[in-house]
């Protein structure tokens, strides 16, 4: 079955799905979306869209993620009243994947009560590029999709034998070892430890030894480049020679850029999933690996 | 039954909701809410929340309106997790409600998404405070009642004998006629009419001369000031004396607020729906009157 991959609306959505029309062998559209005088979102579907069966709709939810959210609200309601049944949604960038708990009593569980909307707005399946914990996409209620891009991003990175893959904190060694088993190489985490003289906290290697080697940090999400700066800190301090990142979602917000900067990292890596807010990290087109998991019959 | 009313977050939200609390001689909270740095929206319910059966949730979306929709799907998801089934949910302004149709081929019906959205959410019923369309309601699919709030905010208001109220179109009409009425006033409405010798087009009142008298232009909506600096001119051109303007939501958008006075209005009413984006018009508190609506049993 055909898709028709639909960009819906901004730079990082259309051009997505550009790339993704392309690896699919399928025809490629756009989603008009403009914002009236008072602020609100406004959305319209191209002509040939009702023409299709099916429709593959690219849109990512990066800043600011709240128009994305209501235009993306907007879209399936609009596919669904074209009579449109079969609509498969592709999330480059899914916002507000961190708050996936009530880490304190009466917080809202934010990715639940989004991919429930999406869900109830006519959303049949999702495709995810690395929602933040692949459990939450459970909420979603139907056919749901997490990607990983790292073994594909792998491709585009050169590394030597002795590169070692260092996830910032256990809850991204997945991640680690994913990236490192696509290049080849050794991987390991940061643990904290607390000096018991001191008191101070630093943070190493659980295993190997960094001295005189290159490392690269892998996380999902860059967002103030705290995490980074701190590993990437504490990493040259146990002597690792060049230290890049790779990350899938570099928001970059605010100051990240020259904190990372500052760290001694040389060169950040990232998927095109979201349009950096400041920097400029080396952006690599990961829609194809999208295709390929959508199994390119769409 | 009583409820607890629950401000939604933001500066419009939780005062009217206080000002209900009062009106319905019920007790009153907040939700919490911030903003991540990265942009995206959190919201905490207040711990006394769980223990009530009943809450009426009070969420204005104004603009910025896209943060208040997803604030507000966060809030109701959060509500039904925490049990509370019985949510009525009370929105002083009802974003997105003058795209009510297809206008052109394509275009979402945004309010149709969006009082879906907010049902599928966990609303079990919903108040509006003066929506543009009232027959927009049934997208909600349960109970939903549009609250006019002219009659009461005619209280506040004095006018002589010979005041009229005009509405600057047909579209209008209804409104203007509530106001009047409960004014003891005549009313009427502007039509279009050109020149058929020059093409020009001008308004004018259907009925009444407003030669020498005080007028009340009535309207749901200030954007951007445009229909209301257009309508004082013709009225004053047709030599109204005193040029006043009642509206449910002064949006007053960009430079609404300096072109309606440039038009010759003297004074603008609005209700205290939206905070306006500019100039500084009389704002009438309709909590009370929503209160009423309610049945001042919740």
């Amino acid at each position: 079955m055909q898709c028709l991959v639909l960009g819906g609306g901004g730079w990082v959505s259309d051009n997505f799905a550009f790339s993704l029309a392309r690896a699919l062998n399928a025809p490629f559209s756009t989603v008009y979306t403009k914002v009236f005088p008072d602020g609100e979102s406004y959305v319209r579907l191209p002509g040939e869209a009702s023409s299709f069966e099916s429709v593959c709709l690219v849109k990512s939810l990066d800043y600011p993620q709240d128009k994305g959210v209501a235009e993306l609200i907007l879209e399936l309601d609009a596919l669904r009243e074209k009579g449109i049944r079969d609509v498969t949604l592709i999330v480059p960038y899914m916002a507000y994947a961190r708050q996936d708990r009530e880490f304190l009593e009466g917080e809202a569980v934010s990715i639940r009560a989004l991919l429930r909307i999406l869900r109830a707005a006519g959303a049949q399946r999702l495709y995810v590029v690395e929602v933040h914990k692949a459990e939450s996409l459970k909420y979603f209620g139907g056919e749901a999709v997490n990607v990983s891009p790292y073994e594909y991003m792998a491709k585009f990175l050169e590394v030597d034998d002795d590169t070692v893959v260092i996830a910032p904190d256990i809850g991204a060694y997945g991640r680690a070892e994913r990236l490192a088993k696509a290049l080849g190489v050794e991987f390991d985490y940061l643990v904290k430890t607390r000096d018991r003289v001191t008191g101070e906290v630093s943070y190493k290697p659980k295993e190997v030894n960094v001295e005189g080697r290159n490392v690269i940090i892998v996380d999902d999400i860059i967002s103030t480049g705290g995490t980074i700066a701190k590993s990437a800190g504490m990493l040259r301090a146990a002597g690792a020679r060049r230290i890049d990142v790779v990350a899938a979602h570099a928001l970059l917000v605010g100051d990240a850029w020259s904190r990372i900067m500052a760290s001694g990292v040389t060169r950040v890596y990232a998927a095109n999933t979201v349009k950096p807010q400041s920097g400029s990290p080396i952006i690599i087109d990961v829609a194809p690996t999208v295709a390929e998991a959508l199994g390119g019959n769409r």
